[in-house]
Formats: structure tokens, sequence, C-alpha cells
């Protein structure tokens, strides 16, 4: 029986992964969809992620529900745990990516009520970062692979200097222009938006080295010297 | 013997509860020595906000890791297990916030290097709720009070009043003024911080009222009619 049981849980734990995966896809395409409603001025797209957010706050109901679920029936031990209390709070952190698109369309749908302020190069290249750090952050996770983590750990250095470049520029726009003023400050917010993805990327990849290593990467430069690894 | 590991279990979640109290209370300081320290051009506080991240890293592992402890040793049913994992979810919640407080002090110490653009009047008013937010959503917590968990909830649209409000006056101050445009953006950072504040404090809240009611009020609008209540 205990074969059975044990093929059981590990068929729920993979169940786990898969949703986790279509969760991660689904947030992964909300964002690509938001940038597309932004750089093709499409208002109508826009709509429709904003109203896809059902679809990912319906996965996010469901992912708490499956982790808590096999908790409480299998009881799993040290690194399973490990893996499932991971999952929850990974899964929060891909909910919130999610809500960031929504916030994206919002800007976009005041911004295609305007004429284009210029073309929206370097957004669309922040935001293919910001996507490839989501979509590497739960390849890490579901490998269980802590090197891939700390890729997208690094790469968030990519993300803010696309940010802080934007940021100049938008304020360089300001300053020459002032009714462009309305729609830099937009601008600025989306980006924003994509910093923030980054940010729960690379919040998941910190928790894959912790699942993984035991070693708490995202606070170690709090810790005392030599105080690094905690389990 | 059971009576006695009851005890030790009750005892054990009465004292996550103090770690998430404690955890709420200095993340609190921190946002208010954050605002003071912009609002009195206190840059030496600033400094010191930023260096007491530390504790706020070491309280979020040592939470996550008592967490993690509990559910391994004890294996809490039901409306245990869910305030356990509500702990997980809200530590992180609270390290994010904790995470604000440093971003205002960065802004704050970049404010105080130049002349004061106007006095920041609503920006410690909307720091004042955001605050109350973040200690009723916890006291709502600890007291699975979901009427209380409502309000904050409902406190959430004054947050956004005030953002709003600080967004139109920010922008006639660059348009009139566009020397003004890099410290109106700033401090527009300030208000976009402080909100995101109040949403962590609203995710708690909505998280209680889940781990009580089993309602998940969070997406409420997302699921179909009559759908409300999951578990």
């Amino acid at each position: 029986m205990t074969l059975h049981t044990d093929r059981h849980f590990e068929d729920e734990l993979q169940s786990l992964q898969e949703l986790l995966l279509r969760m991660g896809g689904l947030v992964e395409r909300q964002i690509a969809h938001a940038i597309e409603s932004l750089v093709e001025r499409d208002s109508e797209l826009a709509r429709e992620v904003i109203a896809r957010d059902r679809e990912v706050n319906r996965l996010d109901i469901l992912i708490d529900e499956e982790c808590l679920k096999v908790i409480a029936l299998h009881q799993p031990a040290a690194g399973d745990l490990r893996f499932v209390t991971t999952a929850l709070k990974v899964n929060t952190d891909l909910e919130r990516i999610g809500d960031m698109a929504v916030n994206i369309c919002e800007r976009a749908l005041e911004l295609n009520d305007e004429p284009m302020l210029k073309p929206y190069i370097d957004v669309p290249n922040m935001a293919k970062e910001a996507q490839q750090m989501v979509r590497t952050s739960l390849d890490a996770l579901v490998r269980r692979d802590t090197a891939l983590a700390r890729r997208v750990i690094e790469q968030d250095d990519v993300v803010d200097g696309y940010a802080h470049q934007l940021y100049r520029e938008l304020l360089s726009f300001m300053v020459e222009e002032p009714k462009t003023i309305s729609r830099a400050t937009r601008i600025l917010l989306v980006s924003k938006y994509l910093e923030r993805i980054a940010d729960h990327a690379t919040n998941i990849a910190e928790m894959v080295v912790f699942m993984v290593d035991g070693k708490m990467i995202r606070h170690a430069a709090s810790l005392p010297r030599g105080g690094a690894e905690l389990a």
C-alpha cells in the first residue's frame, strides 16, 4: 500500500507542478498581450486581457487549494513540504504578475486615447526580458535548478537598466515639452509595472535557491558574515 | 500525552502569531520613519531605516522557518493548516511592505538633496491610512475577525483617493513649472509605494476572510454568480 500511496503523492506533486506551469504560461501571455495592446494601440485587446484576469484568479484559487490538499492528505516531509510551501508563495507572485498585466492595459487604454508620444521601442524590449525571467524562474522551480535561478536574479539588472534609461528619456521629454507630461508619466508607470514583474520573477528564483540549497540568498546581504546558510 | 502535545501545538501557534505581530509592528515603524525622513528632510533617519531592513529580513526568514516547523512537527488539520499557510503568505506581504519603506527612503535621500517642492501634506496623511491598514489587517488575522478585515479592504479606496489627488496635483506642478518635473516624479513614486503598501494590507485582509469563512473574496468579482464560496 505504501508504494501505491507514494505513487499517488508523486502524481499529485506532478500535477501541482503542471498547474504552476499553466499559471506561468497564462500570465506570460497576459504580459505579451498587454504590451501588444500598448504598442499596436489595440484597445480591444487591452480589454480582453483585463477580462482574462478572471482565469488567472481562478487558477490562483485552484493552486492554493491543491497545495493545502497535498499537505493535509500526505503530510509531506522536509524537502517535499518545502516544495509545496514554495508553490503556495510562487502562486501568489504569479497572480500578482497577472495584476501587473491588467495595470499595463489600463494605462494602454488611457494612452491609446491620445496621440502617440514616441515609438515604444524600449518598452517591448523590457517586457521581453521580464517575460523571459518569469518563464526561466518557473523552469528553475520544476527542475530544481539553482544555476538557472541565479541567472534570473542576474537578469533583473538588465530590466532595471532599461527602466533607468526610459526614466531619463521620459524626463527629458517632459522637460522639453510639458504637454507630453501626462503621457510620459503613464509610460513611466508601465515601466514600473514591468520592473515589478521582474521583481516577482526574482522573488520566485530566490525561493527556488532557498528550496533547493536551503540557502537564503534573498537576504544574503542582511545576514551576519558566514550566516547565509540557515537550513 | 495528547493534551500535552495539543498544548505544545497551541503554544507554537501563539508564538507564531506573536512573531507576525512583531514583524507587523516593525514594518509599521519602518513606514512611519521613512515618511518622517522625507517630511523632516532627515537623510540620517532615511539611512537608518534602510539599514534596519536587515531586521525585517531576519524576521522574515525566522517566521518562514517557524511555519514549516509547525507543519512538519504537528501536521495541523484543516483550520490550523489554513492559518499556518496564511501566515506564510502574510509574512511575504509584510517583508515586501518593509521593502517599500526602503524605497521611500531612497527617494527621500534624492529629494532631500534638492529644494523642497511643496509641503508634503497629503503624503503623511496617505501614509497614516496605509499604516493603519497594515495594523488592522494583522489585528483581523490574530482575532480571526472578518468584519475588521472587510474594513481594511474598504479603506483601500481612501488611499487610492489620496493617490489620485496627489497625481493630479503633481501633474499640474510639472506642467506649470518644468523644473519641478524630476522632484514631482519622485514624489509620485513615493505615492505609488504607499499605494502598494495599502495593496499588501488589502491582500492580507482578503486572506483573513478566506481563512475564516472559506470565502474567496479576493477574486469575488472573478467568479460566476453564486460561486464565491469555494471551501
